[in-house]
């Protein structure tokens, strides 16, 4: 039985947690945490990773397949020296679940005027303001793979007026779609509420640029334009979202991610009145549903079914 | 042709918007706004209403029903001279949904720990926390009337664990649910997040006390428990939230409703850090859903069908 390499680097992970999660599930898999001496290169099967160092994977003849335990993979899809093996992606209910709250939460907060209400309440202002209702609020999902498609019905059943875009033509029921270039800014043009989760691929890079988020709609029931962007630091410039909000394309924005990761402490992100920002958590890789996950795809793999969610390469995602 | 008044005191109500939308509707209709010499109170069959003045109805010879333009009743139903005409709820779908979005977006304010990450990020500190999935965490809404019904099904799409209490036993698909005395015990000790819709009445006044929010559960997923009053002000005993929140009974609280509004300035709920404020806008009546509404169930009346939601007086809503 091939042996599990779980290869980690950056804050928040924790090999010895995963490591405990999967034996749990698999008492007689080996399950090694790089680096490990012990550990002979010829046996290791399958690498589950995040950020591994550059050329690990050339050490190990018998390498099978390459788990990615986040969202994305351009951590990896970089390495000229990426083996030929399946690249799969992570795609779990309960990574899904969680940034669909993360997104909810978000795009609820700015309809709802929730910073406003709470600078008043630090005055003890009761003040009501006009309230649109969510039916009159133009929602758009920029990037619909399943993290976009979920997050999209979930803001539709709450009521929002929902569309979507994506790189290729897409159909998803009571949902607006864009594709392509021209698409593109249609889509733009009617958004009020920008939620990005895109991947990052070199086609992606810098796309929320100052161009870009002037072409949102500022005149809808909203009154301003808001930015939510969940997907990855690459995507932003932040120079540019801070352009946008000082002449007001921009109304507020929810970032979770930077391109520079942590955040600076000289970034006037951290203290801008309309940014909200959290520590990279929109959804976060839990050992507990991943490990199991992972195991259901080596396990299927092994009695000769195809993995699911192998990235194209050539899409870069 | 019957004439509709609209009789409505207090803070953010505008009748005159309220006419413009029902003679939009109905331009026929006679609509007269409170107090209006020129109105010969014979020709009234319709008030639509908001903390009439005590006695009001007592000079319409010919009225045929009362509406209550806001979600509850206790504003008329305490009035020993309401005549024994029906008095209606407004039950729309614009109301539902915007309590809702109230619900769903505290729901997970507090699930996602969104004052922590704000007072993080005014320090400038990339940290993050443990978070649970939606999924570990039980949320229970105490009132399953079309309100709290809706918003059961919405937290539960989003994948937590929901469970509602009723003061009769009712049934919801996927959610579990509690009614009478000893099931209340049971409610209040499996729910973190306490979501509160019930009407006022003579049984719920003060219900949310310091013996009940001590029964909800603080040793689960959330590590706290949580309250998100959005039902009625006289449910709610502001000292006991206050002394509940001081001995960590209550990890944390949204309030959209007091027993006196609005909030008096000297209440130290105002400046409490665990404390979120808003001024009694959770769902707001908007007069171009509700307009609508009201007159499609005097047109149905006056066909000779039903009034639809007619008041149960001996329950009191």
């Amino acid at each position: 039985m091939s042996a599990i390499l779980l290869a980690m680097t950056g804050a928040g992970w924790d090999p010895a947690e995963w490591q405990a999660r999967f034996l749990a599930l698999a008492p007689r898999r080996e399950v090694r945490i790089w680096p490990d001496r012990a550990c002979n290169p010829a046996e290791v099967g399958y690498v589950c990773t995040w950020k591994p160092p550059p050329g690990l994977f050339a050490q190990f003849p018998h390498l099978k397949a390459i788990f990615s335990l986040g969202a994305g993979v351009d951590h990896l899809i970089g390495d000229p020296l990426l083996p030929a093996v399946p690249l799969v992606r992570v795609v779990d209910r309960d990574l899904t679940a969680r940034m669909s709250e993360y997104v909810v939460l978000h795009v609820l907060l700015h309809h709802r005027r929730l910073r406003l209400y709470r600078a008043q309440q630090r005055e003890k202002i009761w003040h009501e303001h006009a309230q649109p209702a969510a039916s009159e609020v133009a929602v758009g999902i920029l990037g619909l793979g399943v993290l976009g498609r979920e997050a999209a019905e979930l803001l539709a059943r709450i009521g929002f007026r929902m569309a979507g875009f994506s790189r290729t033509e897409k159909s998803l029921a009571g949902i607006e779609t864009f594709h392509g270039k021209n698409g593109l800014d249609a889509f733009l043009a009617r958004t009020e509420i920008l939620v990005c989760l895109l991947p990052h691929t070199p086609a992606t890079e810098g796309i929320l640029n100052l161009a870009l988020l002037r072409k949102l709609k500022r005149d809808g029931a909203l009154g301003g334009a808001y930015l939510i962007n969940a997907g990855r630091g690459m995507l932003q410039v932040d120079a540019d979202i801070l352009a946008a909000l000082e002449e007001s394309s921009l109304a507020g924005a929810s970032l979770d991610v930077f391109p520079t990761e942590p955040l600076p402490r000289e970034s006037p992100l951290w203290n801008h009145p309309n940014v909200i920002i959290t520590p990279h958590n929109a959804a976060v890789s839990d050992p507990r549903a991943l490990a199991r996950n992972v195991l259901t795809q080596i396990e299927r793999f092994e009695r000769g079914l195809p993995l699911e969610h192998v990235v194209d390469r050539t899409a870069g995602y």
